[in-house]
């Protein structure tokens, strides 16, 4: 860990990630230069490449290389499915092998410069792809599907390997899917059903599947990315394509790592805009699971706090289980914007509607109590002595007959409810077949959402495979959790897309003049001292106590004067840190004479531990505020990073920080110190005054500022503390600690 | 909230709970008086009173009040199911209504007093059930099923005319279940199942059908307990019961709130001590959920994190959704003990282990990497490219062979492996039947758990069904999730309970003489003034600061030349608190003129706040260490209970603490520590030396004792601030708050 003097916001939280060799982090950039493109002042970009992906999954032509129909060769049955497949959406299919002449009965080329026609789609499945990939680059044949394995997944070597494949296709008219990838693009589709679709992204064909078998439950897929490898096309050009596609109501994505931070925000921006929601597996969540998964398809997992901080800004929700991304996936494909906030739950059990209401309400949804006026309406059918407040509990003998389907309708009209959910914990088929069918009968004619739980382990019974399956119009869970993870993310995505502004509209495009001034103060590679680290702040406009930097007794005591007494004196130098343990720090001297004492010892200190010093800082005290810190690192992945947390001895100890990820606006560095568990200090506690949290969050977009435009020259700043002072009273950054790259 | 100077431990995580009209809380205890019981020195009891529960669940002679043929009445059904049940089980049954002579065939008798045998179970149908309750007690009926509602579940009328149920049962013959049940007690139960089962309790019926579903997946039920809402009869006494049953595997409950949180604690631990596991939800995380519970079955919820420290006191195993609760159950109802702490992960794709992993990891499951020599042994069968180090991947072919299967075996014979987890997220017949069945077959011939996810969502697919369901040895999820929070049930559960010594074979009882010292200083329902309350402290040998209690300021000079400068001045009275805020606490002084001074402003600032004092304190000085806080409160359910936290105002911003329900011993009170964010302040950060640990254990322990002794007399007390020095130097409460009840 890099020290300071009050510990570090940044590392306390992950490793600095210092790039290796000189590499500079940037945009990758498919095809055509950063100058040539809308960029911010990092030269990151500002808006996605689209690729039009039509052809991928709609060929009209397609070339199988290593064709084969050799029994036994795992290649035979991928030729034989894919012919199949080529026949089912009416693609013309030519397989390419060096000595066969037919292949299932289809006229076979030798090579891909003999192929008779213009090729959409080429699927490579040769063992060393790089020689044909090359042949089909020349041929612009418009996208390349790479099987083989061995790559990024393997090591160094492997990752060089996937970069000459990526070489090969970059500025050229191919894209390339894979390598490391499969079949999944091509499978059968079912076209009978109806409705939004999910569009699927994974990085692995196995953790498709269930998203894929939802077919069979009556969910509409409309297409599926095995992203493999991401040598190129990667993850944020399948979310950035389908946000657009008519068809495509949510985007499902099984994520094990990204190939780049950038891309992915511009993609989930384009599809925050287009309120598509997209919902993600991200593994990585602990050390074993981001190993793992660097073994599997070769990506960086990234640090999961950042991940999982980019995702929330930019609206991805994010999800552990692919049951949760199977249930969260459909229901926002296919769920209208709720009309009201409210949940009402409705039971045959006063139990299970109060388990559920439990559930629901940790998760953050509303069960509003339903007016007195709706309560004499139920009461109408329901016996006096249950709650029908909500939950309502109409206890199981109503549904049978007509009154059950009164209640529905009843709730379903209440202006407050958005939402009705229905938990059946088991089939009692007399009640439950007949409450199964009224709900799907009230879900044609509402245009509310109606969710049903179908509780039992079984799930083979008719109520549900028949009735609610049958239905798309009623949202089918199979345990509480889900449904209320569903419904969370449901209000959230429609709460989130409603209010979004994008921030890459706002993003710099060019240095500011306080840009200009601290680069001068940049040593590359080098600790600034906590003097050249204020000055920084300073060109941002970052508060600082009054302070001058001195060298000799004399000076210090005519500083102390010009600053004003009492005052605060420190040893600076470039390899400081924990200067308060070392004896290093002088806090509240009132006299010329305190300040000559304080000088040589401060000095003596440095000389006998061998710290060369730049001098000795004579600084203003600062009345007390609440102690916050605000600092910047970097991410391997997303680059420049922005925290905000508790600050002093606290951000060690308690690791009350949070993340965030350039571009953000205000709204953004509001909502951090939201997150924070400490955040009642800043509203002043023990009659305290409340803190001036607007001067706190104008310092985060400071430093964020700074992020984007020296961020890939900076490794590492902290603030600790940044003392928050009184209400309009502002925040001063007491010291500071920077590393250049 | 009742304020403190610094902020109160126990009443920021809850409100104070003061039980109303004298009413004191205190065992609850059936057929007999505390007197004649083992019992603590609060009078609460050591064991739990088993009762003999064979009858209810298999009775000789049933007898059914009201019962009916008349078709279209609700007791018509019951009575015909209860007849065809009775049949089945062999019981003789006799139907009791006042007019009818005949029910369904059988000799109708017109009242209790009529029956012609002793009857071990009536079962009550009548709407007001009271008046035969009296007579059944009269004739000494074993057991009373009560099925009308309208009790405690409706409010304070109900519940008075609930007590009335329980009064007259009280000290006869017979024990009641219910009001407010049900049936669920007499459902068939499959008995072609074999292995350990499940014996389940739930207050509501609906809530227990996904567990009792188990039965069409192959798990053994062997009792379902439908408590209502336990007038007599309770949660605890089924634990109690079925933790020494023979057939009985695993406890799972479905609870909405308890009756009494002794007789709870006693039932767990005869479970902890028999190694049976209970696994129950609770309801009542959320306000909404805690109202909603008590309008169904008119029970306390009790304060949420009382409950959760409760049960992870005594091993009770709790978990959120019936579909956790099932399959955690069934999990621990079936698994031997595991022989090594180790989880192999396997599967035909690396990103589905990957997956796993990363959950099962963020659950606490160990994923060990496998030795060299054990990977090399998995590369015979595995291709050298993929990862073998666990999670293992074998890219699926392997599977399709007779490598498969050894690849299994090499798993299971790893010594640092006790369970194997396959997740198999999507039906692929030619590998994942294949594997299903070797899976199926390895766990026939290992004293290892092998675990299966089936990720697919369809679930009618055969080699789930029919391999997977059709194994009694393998242990079949349809979650990630679901798998990885029961294996760490699994794990915690043999942890705990061979390592399990139960506190109530500690608990005192008879009183300390801290205790008698402590009594004299108690003022029933006042709340004492600082002094008398670190009098309290002193008397159970928990270290205050030297101090003394003076009326004038010649007395102060006095008494701080005893104390011995700097020393604390603060104003001491009845009614104090928040004294900072008032300036009502002077620091440091160091000198005779500035004692007096402060002598003259703290009385002047209490005289014009019209605060009474009963003088000012002269207080040692203390140097610093970590302020923590430590305290005791009263829960409605459990009585007394211990908090221990971050002390000064992180208590009220960070609601840093945790408490437990005594008796608790000193590893539970060292566990306490380990559950706070900010434990690492104890530790000593920032070079400052670690602080005195046992100093503090001993104080929790200490509050302990006094809360047990005098815990029924005391509404609150709050230490706050216990500054814990460095090691070998104690703990010093600065600051304590009691009112006494």
């Amino acid at each position: 860990m890099l020290g300071s003097t009050h510990g570090s916001l940044t590392t306390t939280s992950r490793p600095a990630r210092v790039v290796a060799c000189g590499e500079r982090p940037g945009p990758a950039v498919h095809g055509m230069a950063a100058s040539d493109r809308d960029v911010d002042v990092s030269g990151r970009p500002l808006h996605c490449d689209v690729p039009d992906l039509d052809r991928l999954f709609r060929p009209e032509t397609v070339a199988v290389i290593g064709a084969s129909e050799t029994e036994g060769r795992p290649n035979t049955g991928i030729t034989r499915r894919l012919v199949s497949w080529a026949e089912r959406v009416g693609a013309r299919l030519h397989p390419v092998h060096p000595t066969r002449t037919t292949v299932f009965g289809l006229p076979c080329h030798p090579s891909v410069h003999d192929l008779p026609e213009q090729i959409d789609l080429a699927v490579l499945l040769v063992g060393d792809p790089a020689p044909v990939l090359e042949e089909l680059a020349v041929c612009k044949v418009r996208f390349a599907v790479v099987f083989a394995s061995g790559f990024a997944e393997t090591g160094p070597e492997g990752a060089a390997a996937q970069a000459r494949l990526a070489a090969t296709v970059r500025h050229s008219g191919t894209r390339l899917l894979g390598p490391n990838t499969n079949l999944n693009a091509f499978e059968h589709f079912r076209d009978d059903l109806d409705g939004p679709a999910i569009a699927l992204i994974t990085q692995s064909g196995h953790q498709g599947r269930p998203v894929f078998a939802l077919q069979e439950l009556g969910i509409r897929l409309s297409h599926w990315a095995p992203t493999g490898n991401e040598a190129d096309l990667e993850c944020a050009d399948f979310i950035s394509y389908f946000a657009t596609r008519p068809e495509v109501g949510a985007i499902a994505a099984y994520v094990e790592g990204l190939k780049d931070g950038r891309s992915f925000l511009l993609a989930a921006d384009r599809a925050a805009r287009n309120r598509v929601p997209v919902v993600a597996v991200k593994v990585g969540r602990t050390e074993t699971g981001a190993r793992t998964a660097a073994s599997h398809t070769g990506k960086l997992t990234g640090a999961d706090d950042v991940v999982d901080a980019a995702m929330r800004q930019f609206g991805v929700i994010r999800v552990n289980g692919l049951d949760e991304l199977q249930d969260t996936s459909a229901l926002l494909a296919r769920a209208r914007p709720p009309r009201a906030t409210g949940v009402a739950v409705y039971s045959i059990s006063g139990g299970t509607g109060a388990h559920f209401a439990d559930m629901a309400t940790a998760a953050g949804l509303e069960i509003p109590p339903l007016s007195a006026a709706k309560q004499g309406e139920l009461h109408q059918w329901v016996p006096e002595y249950l709650s029908v407040a909500n939950p309502v509990d109409c206890g199981g003998h109503p549904v049978g007959d007509s009154r059950g389907r009164k209640i529905i309708d009843a709730l379903l009209a209440d202006p407050s409810i958005g939402v009705l959910v229905c938990p059946i914990t088991g089939p009692f088929p007399p009640l439950s077949d007949k409450l199964a069918q009224d709900l799907v009968d009230a879900a044609e004619e509402t245009d509310k959402l109606v969710c049903v739980i179908w509780g039992s382990p079984v799930g083979t019974e008719d109520a549900y495979r028949r009735t609610l399956l049958g239905s798309s119009r009623v949202a089918t869970f199979r345990t509480f959790a889900n449904c209320a993870t569903a419904l969370r993310a449901y209000f959230g995505h429609h709460r989130f897309t409603a209010g979004y502004r994008s921030p890459f509209d706002d993003a710099p495009r060019s240095l500011s003049p306080s840009a200009r001034k601290a680069e001068a103060l940049l040593r590359p590679g080098e600790q600034l001292s906590e003097h050249a680290a204020k000055q920084l702040l300073r060109a941002y406009g970052i508060r600082v106590p009054r302070e001058q930097l001195v060298t000799s007794a004399a000076a210090a005591v005519r500083a102390a004067a010009q600053v004003g007494y009492p005052i605060v004196m420190k040893a600076s130098g470039p390899q400081l840190a924990h200067k308060s343990e070392l004896g290093l720090v002088k806090i509240g001297l009132t006299s010329a004479s305190q300040v000559r004492d304080a000088y040589r010892e401060l000095t003596e200190i440095a000389r006998c531990e061998g710290l060369p010093l730049d001098g000795v800082l004579v600084c203003q005290l600062i009345e007390r505020g609440v102690e916050m810190a605000v600092g910047m690192a970097h991410d391997a992945l997303f680059g420049p990073t922005v925290a905000v947390g508790l600050g002093g001895v606290l951000v060690e100890v308690l690791d009350d920080a949070t993340v965030r990820v350039p571009p953000f606006g205000e709204d953004q560095a509001r909502a951090m110190l939201g997150e924070l568990r400490g955040r009642a200090l800043l509203d002043g506690v023990r009659g305290a005054s409340p803190a001036d949290v607007d001067a706190l969050v104008e310092t985060v977009l400071r430093v964020q500022r700074m992020a984007v435009e020296l961020g890939d020259r900076i490794a590492e700043l902290d603030i600790n503390p940044l003392v928050v002072l009184g209400q309009g009273q502002g925040a001063v950054a007491l010291d500071a600690l920077a590393f250049c790259r």
